[in-house]
């Protein structure tokens, strides 16, 4: 893992945990149900070590359990908390992206459908307050209540950015 | 940059794009209107090198176009393709995680709001084709058009995999 970001950023700050190659594809076998090292080190051909090092990360971010299940040769289970299970959202936007963009219609190697329908997922969509949908232009950053002065700075002088106060 | 994912996985697909620490902070300064290499280098404290890779690559997959400028010492503008910009709802669904989860309420560092009103987005959620809002027992993958055997074969043999033709 590249050093941490120190900026105060929600994107850097979802990068200082998920910004490598892997670690979205362990979330994935989560989503897919795996819970073993083995299942997860076979399905996605992550590096023992490196998926080690992954999984004992997320136990410590808090997006995974693990729980002794004191058997011979497989003695954990990571189940995914609340935390974890609520990346759905990011996981649903990537693959939507990915699916349109990497791939294109008619190529899409998964789609993610409603369970008890089977039907393909709505796309997601940035909305306003009061479910307009937003384009990246009618979207703008404002400083939140855990703002420091450089990202106060930073964002008041991008034209993507908005003072809250006036 | 790892080496590239060969499955067949939107997920993989993305992070074959994205899967670094800052593939998508060069996204967020492009958001925030930086066009120039040198502010992309200063605000986010990524090595140059490493910067101009990212952009060669960016250019190469059609997220951004370079606009030869003819300035001086700033040669090119780096400005995002509507490919690029539609990424603006995987940023927007990892702010909004990331607020929320790694720097919790009332420490957001930045908040995401309509331009037009200054009013905070709405949550983005996962929703069935007709508009409901899912949790992630209630998403399930199916083998799309470009499904491999392979992920055809992974994606049935998994608790959120579903057979489309049954």
């Amino acid at each position: 893992m590249a050093k941490r970001h120190t900026q105060t950023c929600p994107v850097a700050g979802f990068l200082n945990i998920f910004g490598d190659a892997w670690t979205l594809l362990v979330i994935r076998e989560a989503f897919y149900g795996a819970t073993r090292f083995s299942e997860m080190q076979r399905n996605t051909g992550i590096a023992k070590n490196l998926l080690s090092d992954r999984l004992s990360m997320l136990v410590d971010e808090g997006l995974f359990e693990r729980e002794d299940i004191g058997e011979r040769g497989a003695r954990y289970a990571y189940k995914l908390t609340e935390k974890g299970r609520s990346l759905a959202t990011v996981l649903v936007a990537m693959a939507q992206w990915s699916n349109e963009h990497v791939f294109g219609k008619g190529r899409e190697p998964v789609l993610l459908a409603e369970r008890s329908t089977g039907k393909t997922l709505k796309k997601l969509t940035p909305r306003s307050a009061n479910g307009k949908p937003l384009q990246w232009r009618d979207i703008v950053a404002q400083p939140g209540p855990g703002a420091n002065k450089a990202a106060r700075v930073r964002i008041l002088q991008s034209e993507h950015g908005v003072d809250e106060t006036t």
